[in-house]
C-alpha cells in the first residue's frame, strides 16, 4: 500500500514560536513518532512551507542592499531542503530504511487564471511607501493588510503535472521512504524546451493529491491541527464527521468558510475522484484515525 | 559508463558578479552547453556553493533580529536546492531524460580532527567588538582576515559516507541525471540512531571522489578555471601537464601552493588509487579534454 502523507505547518512550528531549527526539530520529532504506523510501507511525505518561505523572504529583504534576493521560486527550493533536511535527518537511522528528499518542481498552466488574480500573501509586511516602490522596481503586486501595512501576494495555480514523478517512484521502489513536493512544490511552466521557475506558490494539499493520484497511491492522509472535519466547526452545534463519499466531500465544500480546512477538503475530494482515499486528521490521532476510530475518511 | 561531474564555482558565478539568479542561470547555460557530451551517458553532477552559501550566511545574519538564523548545516542544505533547482530547470526538458536532485548528506566523523582545528572562512565580515559577541553567545571561532575583518572560520572534516547513496543509485538506475552532494554535502554525525547535522563544510571535491569511488563510477570530471593543471603555474617555466599517474600526482600535491588546484589534485589521487580515472580542466576545454586533446587526466 502506497500512502501519501502531508504535514501541515503545525508540524514544524508552532503559535508564538519563532521558528528557530532546534523548536522545528522538537516538534517534528512528535509528529515523526506519530508517523510509526506508516513507515512499514510505501510512503511519500509532502509538506507545506508558509512560516518557512516566510522568514525566507524576509531574509532576502533585509540583506537586498549587500546580495541580490532570489526569485520566490528559489525560495521555495530552499525551504524544500531546509525542511528535509529536518525531517531525513530526524527519520534516518530510525526507520531502518533509507530516506530520500527529492526538489520537487510542479508544472502549472502559464495561462491559469491565478496569473491574473493573486491572492496568496507571502513574506514581510510593508509601509505604502515601500510597497509603491516594489511594485514600481520589482512588478511586485502589493495589497493593505488590515492595520499590519502592505504585503505582497502571489498567484496560486493549480498542479498539472508533478515533474519528478517517475524519480519518486524510482525512490520508492528502491525502499526510501520519499520526501517530495515540499511546499506544493516549485511551480514551473515549459517555455523553449526549458523549465522556468515562476513566482508563484501551489497549495501543498492540491499538490499532495495529484502526486498520491499520479503516484497510484491508495492513501493520502493530510496532518492538520484538527483531529477530524467538522460540521459548524467551533459553533454550539458543531458535529465531528467520520465520513464522506467525493459527492458529500464537494458538497460540504461550499458550506465551509475560505480557509484551511476547505483546501484540504477539495483535495480530498479530487483524489477520492480519482479512486483514492483519503484520511484527515491530527498528528496526535493519526494512530487511532487508522484504526478506523478517529479522523475524517473521504472516500471514492 | 559512469561519470561523476564537479562543477567549480565560475560555473554559477563569475568574478564582479553580484549573484542574481538571472547572472546564475546565464552562466549555467554556458556550462550545461559544455556538459552536452556528458549527458548521454550515467552522470551525476556535483557543485561547489561558496558564493552562494556565503550569500546566504549574510542574509541570515541581517535579518537575525527578526528572524531566528538557521544553523550552517541547514544553510548548505538550501544552497543545494538553490542551485539544483537551477541546474535542473536549465538542463531538464533539454535533455530528454529526468534530471533529479537529491539532498545529500555526507557522514563525517565528530572526531575528525578538523573539528580542533576550523580553518574554512565562511560568510559576513565582522568588526573586531561583533567578532567577540559572535564567539560568545554563539560560540564561534573568528579569524582576522588581513584588513578585511573577522570572519567566521569552520571545520573542513573529511567526507566518510555519502548517506544517500542508495538512492542516488536507484536515480541512475531509472535513467535519470542525478544532482547530489551540493556543496561537498551536509554534514552529519550520528548520534542516538539519528542523524545531526554539524555546523561545518566539506570540500566538494573530495565529496565527490568519494561519490565516484563508492558509486563504482569509472570517470570524474572537475570542472575548473583552467583547462589543466600546470607545473610552475603563472611563471616564466609554466608547463601544461597532459597525464599524471597516482603516485605522480601525490608527489605533485607537495609542489602546489595552497589553494584550488591542491584539493582537487588531492580528490584525483584519492580516486586513482580507488582504480578511478580523473579528468581536470575548464568547461570550455571540455569537449578537446575528453578527446583526449586538453586537460590533466590523472590515472590509477
Amino acid at each position: 500500500m502506497t500512502t501519501v502523507v502531508a504535514l501541515g505547518g503545525n508540524a514544524l512550528m508552532r503559535p508564538g514560536e519563532r521558528g528557530t531549527a532546534a523548536e522545528q526539530r522538537a516538534n517534528l520529532r512528535g509528529t515523526c513518532d506519530a508517523l510509526r504506523p506508516l513507515l512499514g510501507g510505501d510512503l511519500v511525505i509532502t509538506h507545506g512551507n508558509g512560516p518557512q518561505v516566510g522568514n525566507e523572504l524576509l531574509r532576502q529583504e533585509r540583506a537586498a542592499d549587500e546580495v541580490p534576493p532570489l526569485p520566490l521560486f528559489l525560495a521555495v527550493a530552499q525551504t524544500q531542503a531546509e525542511i528535509g533536511a529536518m525531517i531525513e535527518t530526524e527519520l534516518a537511522g530510525a526507520v531502518g530504511r533509507p530516506v530520500a528528499c527529492l526538489l520537487t518542481h510542479v508544472h502549472v498552466a502559464a495561462d491559469d487564471e491565478a496569473f491574473e488574480r493573486p491572492t496568496k500573501p507571502i513574506g514581510p509586511f510593508y509601509s505604502a511607501e515601500q510597497a509603491q516602490t516594489l511594485e514600481q522596481e520589482r512588478g511586485w503586486r502589493l495589497v493593505e493588510d488590515a492595520g499590519r501595512g502592505y504585503r505582497r501576494v502571489v498567484p496560486s495555480p493549480r498542479p498539472l503535472e508533478i515533474v519528478e514523478l517517475g524519480s519518486i517512484r524510482a525512490l520508492l521502489g528502491a525502499g526510501a521512504i520519499a520526501v517530495a513536493c515540499g511546499g506544493g512544490g516549485i511551480p514551473v511552466v515549459s517555455r523553449n524546451g526549458h523549465l522556468k521557475g515562476v513566482d508563484a506558490v501551489i497549495d501543498k494539499d492540491r499538490a499532495s493529491a495529484l502526486l498520491a493520484e499520479r503516484l497510484g497511491a491508495e492513501r493520502l492522509v493530510i496532518l492538520t491541527e484538527v483531529a477530524c472535519v467538522y460540521r459548524n466547526y467551533r459553533k454550539s452545534n458543531e458535529k465531528p464527521i467520520r465520513e464522506l463519499a467525493a459527492g458529500e466531500a464537494e458538497a460540504l465544500l461550499q458550506e465551509l468558510p475560505e480557509g484551511s480546512m476547505r483546501p484540504k477538503l477539495e483535495a480530498a475530494a479530487a483524489f477520492a475522484r480519482a479512486g483514492g482515499e483519503t484520511l484527515i486528521t491530527s498528528s496526535a490521532a493519526l494512530a487511532e484515525a487508522l484504526r478506523g476510530e478517529s479522523g475524517t475518511t473521504i472516500r471514492p
